[in-house]
């Protein structure tokens, strides 16, 4: 059952703009945004991706990491890593990405592990690891740089309830309209993405209304 | 000799969008973000004011107040009171503006208290009161966002210790591309803007190098 | 009643970037683009004055004549010529501007003349000096430049027929979505606008289907 | 040599969006834009595609025919037929797309025919199927539009003299900086774009400056 505490590890088979692979075990100690992305979702393309490369133009990566994940659940024959170096080396997006390691039914290790509905999606890590937020689809520049910021705050080693602080201050100093923002990974900002059928994530006996504070 | 630990009070004439005249005082324990412009300055119309616009939206008001402030220090006879009423009336900019208080030599009286160099400028003060940052030109979303979150981060009460400890993991997260932000209130983000004459500024035997930490 | 063979001669006051009082009269010859607007009006701001720069950019003004006009139905106090001269300096439109001329019941003469629902209207005149289009609201730049280069095909000592020709050409060369586009001059694309109260126009007895082909 | 008067066929092995092969002979009677692109070429994602989007849904296909030509000139093994298809889809490009034959050098055969820079390229034809205008880079909206509307309005079977005398009221509408256009297919906008090494094209005796009036 998915933990947001305690979340799997990026499951790879390769990268692109890293000397080595990047692994959340890792980056320990950094707050850590990953893009969940496929080539050729316009989504991704006129979003997700441009989205995440202003952060990581923003942010140091000394402390902040962005990195892509090429979570391919659709046209696997056309999106190869073949086709996603030329991709990269072409649009120069100037972070690492991985590739997302191919699973069953279609759908990326990765991808299932986290329970993603499509692309594009958005994961932020704390510093001690945890799955801080969960968006599916496009979330707002301010809002991002807002949560970005209070993971920054935290410390690496704070317990839970420091954490919890922060995320009190923050969830006061924002507006919530339609529940923007939960205390955990599961927030799903709808709008025009690539989704997946994902019955196989549903039958599965857990709920996605796990909690972790 | 001015002093970002203990910034003058806003001066004001008026208030628009606003039920009582709005004080820094006041408004102690809140987040606050001033944007001084002019009505008919186009730097404020294509990127001051919509922005502010953008971070009023998405920061709470309880807790991260916006204000404008028509600091008017050119083509007085114009941009009087009752053409701000229309412009604000017209625009629908939704967040309370003061009038600044008609001061010498043209300039209005919270304009040169701040030593502002014309319009748009941005000035954000922490819940204690004290100045933070004062942008003059076009500082970006995240960049704002980002500050504005770690300024709600701390506590009201906070010694200034707590605040030094804030800012040192905030200056962590950015980069900080041509200096772009200091731990005070003197940054200067050039890009088109109005500008005043302000040598009136400049020959009165301070520095703007003043420091509080 | 209103003719768009022969409509009626602009009505002002004053000119600003010009170094003489403009007249369609006097632009015969020349295909004539007029934009009436207010300078506190937010839909001239945000759609109209930029899409007729962008027209007097592209197109040879000794062919092209891109004129504004300072039609002001509302907060006459505020939007006086003094404000124009202003507004016109600092955000260096750079086309000439007429001030239209004050009528009865707020609403200036050329606007009244006119029928103008509100600002922005945009007007396209032929080589001629008949009126062809009439758009309240934001038509978009490709219709404009298909229509403004229709235009400026035709002769100036065109025949009717000629004219007619034209026009069959050039709507049959565009899509027609909602009735896009007629003959003559009284499209009204719908969108943010300022609309003033017009029902002092609708109970004179005459009609806006008048037909001139 | 190459001849605007008369251009060569699209030499093509597929097309996408379309019931049947298209021919620039079987379109003579319409006016014609050719948009070559290639599929991972961000000027062609940014500029190219969306702006032939724009031009396909405004004008009406009937009379002004939009099409994509598939020209891949690198990374061949990834930009496939197949890829090109999940591309059309994703995207829904509204307008059918050809796939431009395989070549010599990995040029293809209709961009080495056209002498083409790179993508995006775009091709203007008029009615009686000339080349009438040949960008490489980011021509704009306006110009575009008043350069179809021009050809729109020729006769499908007019002589050579009254194409000129059309192009001569064009060329006095539009303000001309830097040689924005001339009577021909050889204007090189230049701007962010996929350029290809051409010198194999230019060692083969002939010039651009190619005249047909």
């Amino acid at each position: 059952m998915f933990d947001p505490e305690n979340p799997p590890e990026l499951a790879t088979t390769g990268w692109i703009n890293a000397d080595k692979p990047l692994t959340l075990k890792a980056l320990r100690g950094k707050v850590v945004v990953v893009t969940a992305f496929q080539m050729l979702c316009p989504g991704c393309l006129e979003h997700g991706l441009p989205q995440v490369k202003r952060l990581a133009q923003k942010f140091n990566p000394e402390d902040i990491v962005v990195l892509g994940l090429h979570s391919v659940f659709e046209h696997h024959a056309v999106m190869t890593p073949a086709a996603l170096q030329v991709f990269m080396a072409e649009f120069k997006w100037p972070f690492p990405v991985g590739i997302d390691a191919p699973g069953d039914d279609d759908i990326p290790k990765t991808m299932a592990a986290y329970q993603m509905q499509g692309t594009p999606t958005l994961l932020l890590f704390d510093r001690a690891g945890r799955l801080r937020r969960h968006y599916f689809g496009r979330p707002d520049d301010l809002q991002l740089a807002a949560e970005i910021t209070a993971l920054a705050i935290e410390d690496a080693n704070s317990p839970r309830e420091q954490a919890a602080g922060i995320e009190h201050k923050l969830s006061r100093a924002l507006r919530t309209p339609e529940h923007q923002h939960h205390d955990h990974g599961d927030n799903h900002v709808h709008g025009p993405g690539c989704n997946h059928e994902h019955g196989h994530f549903h039958g599965n006996g857990h709920s996605h209304a796990h909690r972790h504070d």
